[in-house]
């Protein structure tokens, strides 16, 4: 009927077929619905007072957001969904450098409107739960629900650490999951096993610092809190939630520094962190896997992903070959 | 012996070979088990006073109900479930329009059914419970057990936002998880994948309203109970649970209207949901998806779904075809 | 070394080549493990005093616990693990009936046994939390550890329907799950599925009676606790851990009896509930599958197992041909 | 570009042939992640003090925990992780007798480092949290957090019945996930239904003794924290949380000894039980599956492992085929 050719015409005029452009959509999207899906979680939780979710609910959420997400754009952009991955996947040669700050900037744009979506629809909510008041510390506080900000007792450099090695803790397991020539992930179920993944990490190190592990997930709802309201402190970040600023909350601890600007934190970290978990995959596991005649070319790269992402990257972006260099890759 | 030839004559005498009929007896079975185990988990929950089941059994219940009844009947009727669905798939041009009105009267009154059933099974825990007395407010409430209610701080414009956004999250992903040409899920597996999914949704936006997403699910079961003695009130919804009527319970919060009239929100909001939600997966993803000459011929229609019901209409209703139009459908 | 040659000669020594005994031998052990986590699960809940685990974890047990049964022995004996799968197999034609008394025994025993380890695993727990009384009822009650009692509001009648249905929907969902015809479910899958909708059934429909849903996992440990110590109470399970014997703990409640004599519940009405079940999924959904050409012969059963144990049976035990009399087995 | 180069000039320094050393690198990897993620659990739920963490978060952290670990080395080493499965494999004629204390060392030292990463991962947590004094026993106790210790009604020999049950449970499951031709898990989903049988074990085992189930992962850990700080009483482990050392909290109980000197039993324990696990499975299913011949070759093991470090063994370590002497494996 009129659906179907509708349909037709619309796509006919609508298609796009440049494979750049095509990648940043499904990444948005991707990224919004991880973003939607993530700080929902945390705006549940809070909101309700604990009463129709609670810290187990909302790591869910953080994990199965990301289950989501690759499903969505899994197949069009490898739904990378956070820098610290597409600078793992430059590391390894299999993405080109070139296109690094252009996924960054619609990873961060994409976190930045969803925040503003869950804004909207917990706004009810957030004025109920928080009398109007829109602040980042105090017992009514609501700028946790957006961006992570570090326990009292830690100390800038702890928090440093917590992130570069919870990062390099993912990029190892993704690595891992993407690896045919290790134990392998039935395809189509990675998304499934990076979200367990992400459970993992999130319930083993989450209570440093809230587990961002993404320069984008964590950078792009804080600047929205930023300008929707909740001011400067968002950044300076100091004594949120857990007590005024300047005054130590627990006096004998040896802290030396409690978040004053931990905004950069979340940011550069999980960077580091990638490129730390890169090198430990491939130096203990990935460079010594076999290369006998019964497997694949011998001048094979050392990482096989199964990523449809780099498949389609080789089959339409010859840019892509250039930036592989003498790297063969599969086709 | 005796067993197989008994079966075997049962079933020449009780086959119904007319395809809208299976479809609808296999659609009428999983909305009934949908609904049995969605509304039993809050009955759980609700009338064990929270000894016996928490807001997180409730949510899991929800969610596995939706992997239960895929099971049951995916490969007949594709398993719907959900208006919002089948309006969903009659937009992409993959159920035809006159089924439509069919599958909504079947998934409406096999919950209408099963919510009966529900209350029968829990007729000694609700009569426990509420001391004898069915109402819609008040703290011995039973009626939420049944159909939704917004929480006391939500305007009936946000609660129809959250119910918009909730089901346009709720398609997109469902499409992509059915996307063969995006990451894919493997076949057998989409109804997992559809429970965490709907899981992730109510856990990130269930405590505005309790995350109904599907009309039928939420307007049969508060059919029954209007039917069957907890009163008008339940259509009023208003004040339900959070308050008497007409008395504003948190005075100072900027709430023009809390649920008066809420019933119909649950009804229209996820239509309209399901509309949005398919134009953004259409617009930002399956419109561009490639159509080389390596992949399947390029006539073909934007989303190629792994649905066993578009299968099997395929092959047997003829009637399909006509209302597919200019379609070519895989055989 | 030597430990191939002494596992190849302990192997020669020990073989049992006889179908029949092979299955009971893995059924005893999937029973076994089915039990001893079950119980387990409800150990740690009720000892620790809900510091070691909590309702979700116990009914998570209960589930996985089916999840690693199935595993167990799902390749040899199809690991029925409840007299009531085995009541459907044989009503289906697909199990012959004069192995169900077999199964049966196995099952119960092996429940019986594996009571007897939980006890022992559990017996400085048990002694701990109760003072070294072994009760049925009070505060400190432990026998509903092993087997299950009815909440204090709830009638007979009640309790069996809650049972009939409750075993009805497993029926239902098992046999969807398995029916190739229809969704299905991956092969090796089977048992996580399985494990959902069990876990789905108890959350949705565990707090009226605890979910025995099985007349071995429940008569098996109620036997056991009635021979360890607990007495006869056990049986009449009167008032046990809600009230004292005769005394209405709500007079106001319309609950005209409250668990006298219920063990018989939960042995006799799965078998109900299963027969109910079967009927319903093959009325509905099985009986109507198309059986055109390119489908496999028109002749074959209704139901197309994906049971190894019946591959296994129709490979070499020709007494079930005859059991299965006019039903053509794939082989 | 110059990223694919270096990675390949790299490779080429750094690459490891041996096919032992792979192994070792991968298996120290593999359980540097396991206990990175196992105890980050506890020091969550303990250092947050519950607020951040719970008991079913650690427990699942420890499931998970296997999973990934799995994923990380189960191409290379087989990822055993464990000594108790180091053994299974060599009782079954699996894994070389003569590697088995090469891979003991390397498990334990892993743990022994990666507990290290975990106190300076919660260095200002546990600080915090214990007011910087680290014992092993009164209300303010760490050293649970990285190995474990028994409830304090437990006497020394059901803490050690209870860790051969659970071991032997847990080979149980492990042989009949592996066991092909049993019900089989499909290939690469081995490591989530491993996690699960896991999770089984902790919530129906857990609350003994805390589940350790593992020599290395109990050992490594409780040796760093005697190196750090925690003292002499790890070992000891009299009276650890529970109560003064000498006196008994429970007075009437009749508990012979409070886990004096419990360190021993997860050492020794677990390697009973993976014996008496082994046994049973084998006894009870494996040694029966038939061999006819439309199955392999019938001279082959009775256990059929769908194990890549056997398969990469077989083809590159001709001394295993000494070890496994008579034993025809296949290539």
């Amino acid at each position: 009927m009129g659906t179907a050719s509708f349909l037709k015409r619309a796509q006919a005029l609508l298609r796009i077929q440049n494979q750049l452009a095509r990648e940043c959509l499904a990444e948005l999207l991707a990224v919004f619905v991880l973003i939607l899906i993530t700080l929902g979680g945390s705006a549940q939780m809070v909101t309700s007072s604990g009463t129709k979710g609670n810290i187990f609910t909302a790591y869910l959420a953080g994990a199965l957001a990301v289950m989501v997400s690759v499903y969505t754009a899994g197949g069009v952009s490898g739904a990378h969904l956070n820098p610290a991955f597409s600078l793992t996947m430059c590391l390894l040669g299999q993405f080109p450098w070139w296109k690094f700050p252009i996924f960054v900037a619609v990873q961060t744009s994409a976190a930045f409107i969803s925040a503003g979506a869950v804004y909207v629809l917990y706004y009810d909510a957030i004025q109920h739960y928080s009398n109007g008041t829109l602040t980042a510390s105090g017992p009514r506080e609501t700028a946790s629900i957006f961006a992570t900000y570090p326990a009292d007792y830690l100390s800038l450099s702890s928090g440093f650490l917590d992130q570069v090695m919870g990062t390099a803790l993912l990029i190892v397991g993704i690595l891992a999951i993407m690896d045919t020539r290790n134990k392998g992930v039935p395809k189509g179920l990675e998304p499934v096993a990076v979200a367990l993944l992400v459970l993992s990490i999130e319930i083993s190190m989450g209570s440093n610092c809230g587990c961002p592990l993404n320069p984008a997930r964590d950078f792009g709802p804080r600047l929205f809190t930023y300008v929707a309201g909740w001011g400067v402190e968002v950044f300076r970040g100091k004594g949120a939630r857990w007590g005024v600023a300047g005054v130590a909350p627990c006096p004998p601890c040896p802290v030396p520094s409690r978040g004053n600007g931990w905004w950069w934190v979340p940011v550069v970290a999980p960077l580091l962190g990638a490129a730390v978990g890169s090198a430990l995959y491939q130096l203990l596991v990935a460079f010594h896997h076999p290369t006998e005649e019964d497997d694949p070319p011998a001048e094979q790269n050392s990482l096989d992903l199964v990523n449809t992402a780099s498949r389609l990257d080789a089959k339409t972006s010859p840019v892509e070959k250039d930036a592989g260099g003498t790297l063969p890759q599969k086709k």
